[in-house]
């Protein structure tokens, strides 16, 4: 081969990009459209497939690859670009496969008793697949901690949001928890005045989809390079060219699959406006699990869930069902900004929600570190509810420290990315107010260029050529700061 | 490696068979969900995954297995199974790479073309582009040729109809020839006096597909293990533990879906019942395509046309588009069996189907051996459709010598396959009646269960354990013979 090991490099990871493709339209499939007796099948296919992925990211020749490409001369982005790929193929070779085995057999078993355990409330059977669950998640974190020079914490959290340390998730968490609870307090004070009245049900599916198709042709989406879907738990899969996003509907509760259309929908318009002529590499991909955060939480929180809004929410509702006093926009946006304290993170509000990750993140951070074990769980989620919300969780299980699937399976330093995706959202609408004064006025008369606009040049269009501190900065002025957080939610809720 | 050749032989391809599952799940996705702008992605990504199948089953160390593992001690299944690995090594090999390469650029790019010369009536630039993809096929099947000890046109049939040699075709497509004219002048003569109401639409696709569902049902359709959706061209996919199958739906026109699903339901409930043990192994494939189209033709043509039928599918057409006189079971049955010669092949009925395949049957063979060029197809073709079905087909290339897509991108050797289902379907029948001599009266009643159970046993769950030849001989006690078809014809049609 006459081609440089960088060019070698990038034609072995655009295989890899065909390759997960595949993967990808596979796992969409399987939540989306699979019939039940198809899952062996799709579960094998699957798995020989992630076999096939590792074997090509842990081949030997890429360390000699590797090397010799960092000392080639390539442009900048090129330079991003294998920057990314080492980080891949440190985090594909870091652990023995003998350790990825045990912990993917371990965590299959705990999350797979679990979703019978959860209903049951049965903690006690929890705990004794969980505790392997736990030491195999320790072992991940020493081993990753041991290759990158991280703190054992930091190693697992550097996989979802790479650059970001718990010091820092700390410094934002603490100022965060200072003046969260007094705010919530504030707010419930304040709305319990306001009169709110719910839209009448039922809402049956096929029209709460017609609305969603429409409410996502507002925000942008693509229809020719993407679909809408069913699914029991949405998500945002597929591949950049071809997006597959999902909702699920309640016949009795039109705001779940409304809200949740316009998150999925923010996920969606990163991944169909990344930076096309890299596709396939990298560099070409998104930032990181928080900033992806930020984008759906751009379009739900900053954007979904705000006042001007509400009036382009409101014909659209009308149209589908009916004149409601609900869908006065006032009411709306009520409803949509309503605070209510309550026991289960995915059903929480604006506000409450950082509560729930704040002490999700303090307890994973002290299991990992090993200055707690599994057993002392449940007696510190019911102190941090009681603390943070008001909230009594002693002997509910099921809607306290069983609520998660993310520690079933063994993945410890996810939850930070949520809240620091809300924080990294309040902070590129800050900056776009910034350079758009008028922008609430433009949103009501239903001109959302202004933030997509903004959001393609400074995030989608970035991809991962930037760390994202980096990115930050230069996208916003700054790296992550939480005081705009804390504006946007004193100004929606107190102002 | 302690395992047998033979145990490693099965251990790759079932690891093929993995990959083949997310690539006919791809490919599904591909037809009935994907949109536009996924095409290239997707076109890259499952070109990645053929080039690693191709690799996989050109591995020089197969050679070696295989000559091993045909003198190790295995049972009667694992022989057989044994055969047919060989027999996908074969054709794999059999071919340079260059070659592949080349027809699968020809043909892409013919038919490409193909898609607006046919609508153009654009003969002559078909022409410039089919020369060299005829030129490649007649290569292709020198070589197959060469490999297998076949003639040239049999080597090609036989990669869709393994054990058929031309020689048994024209024996039973001559006595096909010799017949079919008259007898469909003959019942044209006698339809001619009948009345026929036809349904009257308009038929919202919702409800088409509503009935296809309850059609389906009503045919053992397993919907745990398969799906109907919407695609251009219906065809039935993914693999045997979760069928795919797609229909289209014309508003004007309740006919075609509804006949089209029950057709392609008997392709699916072949898949949905080869045996389960053997699956991911050659032996637990559908044996043929002559075969998979006998079953297809099964639920369509012996059952679904038949009078008996119509008495079923009257309740769920009221149910589904009200009380219409077109539903008179006597009238639907008439409906479904009208015989009108006609031009294009995939609109024919089940009488002057036979016609079109042996007109190109003929053609095809003459262009690979070489007595005739492209440029003589023409000709050819209206001389054939003159004779076969009375029709004038001069200048009318469209629906003339240009209809089909076979032919584009250089598959030759397939058109035969759908008489030969046509005839195996009608032999089952022929061999169900025998044991069933009540039959219609049982389908009347709603009782499908001498039909499917017969198949089930003697079809479906032998996989490719037998060849055709003693599959048919196993099943119904003779190789094929066409006598069955023309009783069938003659009894429906005359009777």
């Amino acid at each position: 081969m006459n081609n440089t090991a960088y060019e070698q490099l990038t034609g072995i990871w655009t295989r890899l990009h065909h390759f997960q493709h595949l993967q990808s339209i596979a796992g969409w499939d399987q939540a989306a459209m699979m019939p039940s007796k198809g899952s062996t099948a799709r579960a094998n296919a699957m798995a020989e497939m992630e076999g096939l992925l590792h074997r090509m990211r842990t081949d030997p020749k890429l360390a000699e690859l590797l090397r010799r490409a960092a000392g080639e001369d390539i442009d900048p982005f090129a330079r991003a670009n294998l920057g990314e790929i080492r980080r891949e193929w440190l985090s594909a070779n870091a652990l023995p496969q003998a350790l990825v085995e045990k912990l993917s057999l371990a965590g299959a078993r705990c999350e797979h008793a679990w979703r019978a355990q959860r209903p049951a409330n049965d903690w006690a059977s929890f705990l004794a697949n969980f505790r392997e669950v736990l030491k195999l998640g320790r072992e991940v974190a020493q081993r990753l901690a041991d290759e990158t020079g991280l703190a054992p914490y930091d190693a697992l959290m550097d996989q979802y949001e790479p650059g970001t340390t718990s010091a820092e998730v700390d410094r934002v968490f603490v100022d965060l928890q200072q003046w969260l609870p007094g705010l919530v307090a504030q707010v419930r004070e304040r709305q319990a005045r306001d009169a709110v009245i719910d839209a009448v049900g039922p809402f049956p599916k096929a029209t709460q989809r017609a609305l969603s198709l429409d409410v996502m042709t507002l925000l942008g989406f693509d229809f020719d390079g993407g679909r809408l879907d069913e699914s029991a738990h949405p998500f945002s899969g597929g591949v950049p060219e071809d997006t597959r996003l999902t909702t699920r509907y309640r016949e009795d509760d039109l705001m779940q699959s409304l809200m949740g259309t316009i998150h999925e929908t923010g996920h969606a318009r990163y991944e169909q406006n990344l930076p096309r002529v890299w596709l396939g590499q990298p560099v070409a991909q998104a930032r990181s699990m928080g900033i992806h955060e930020s984008q759906s939480l751009a379009f739900e929180m900053q954007l979904g869930r705000g006042r001007a809004f509400a009036g382009l929410l409101a014909p659209l509702l009308r149209r589908h069902f009916g004149d409601q006093p609900a869908f006065e926009p006032g009411n709306l946006h009520r409803l949509m900004t309503r605070v209510v304290p309550g026991f289960v993170r995915v059903d929480a509000d604006e506000l409450t929600y950082p509560a729930h990750v704040i002490l999700r993140y303090g307890i994973e951070k002290q299991l990992i570190a090993g200055s707690i074990e599994a057993d002392d769980i449940p007696a510190l989620w019911d102190e941090g509810m009681q603390s943070l919300l008001g909230i009594d969780t002693r002997g509910n299980y099921r809607d306290g420290c069983l609520q998660d699937v993310h520690w079933t399976h063994g993945a410890f330093g996810y939850f930070p990315c949520y809240t620091l995706g809300a924080m990294y959202a309040a902070q590129w609408f800050a900056a776009i107010r910034r350079l758009h004064p008028d922008l609430d006025a433009r949103i009501a008369r239903g001109d959302l260029a202004p933030a997509f606009d903004w959001l393609r040049e400074h995030i989608w269009l970035q991809g991962s050529r930037w760390s994202t501190a980096e990115l930050a900065t230069r996208a916003s002025g700054e790296t992550l700061n939480p005081q705009h957080l804390r504006r946007h939610l004193e100004a929606r809720y107190l102002g």
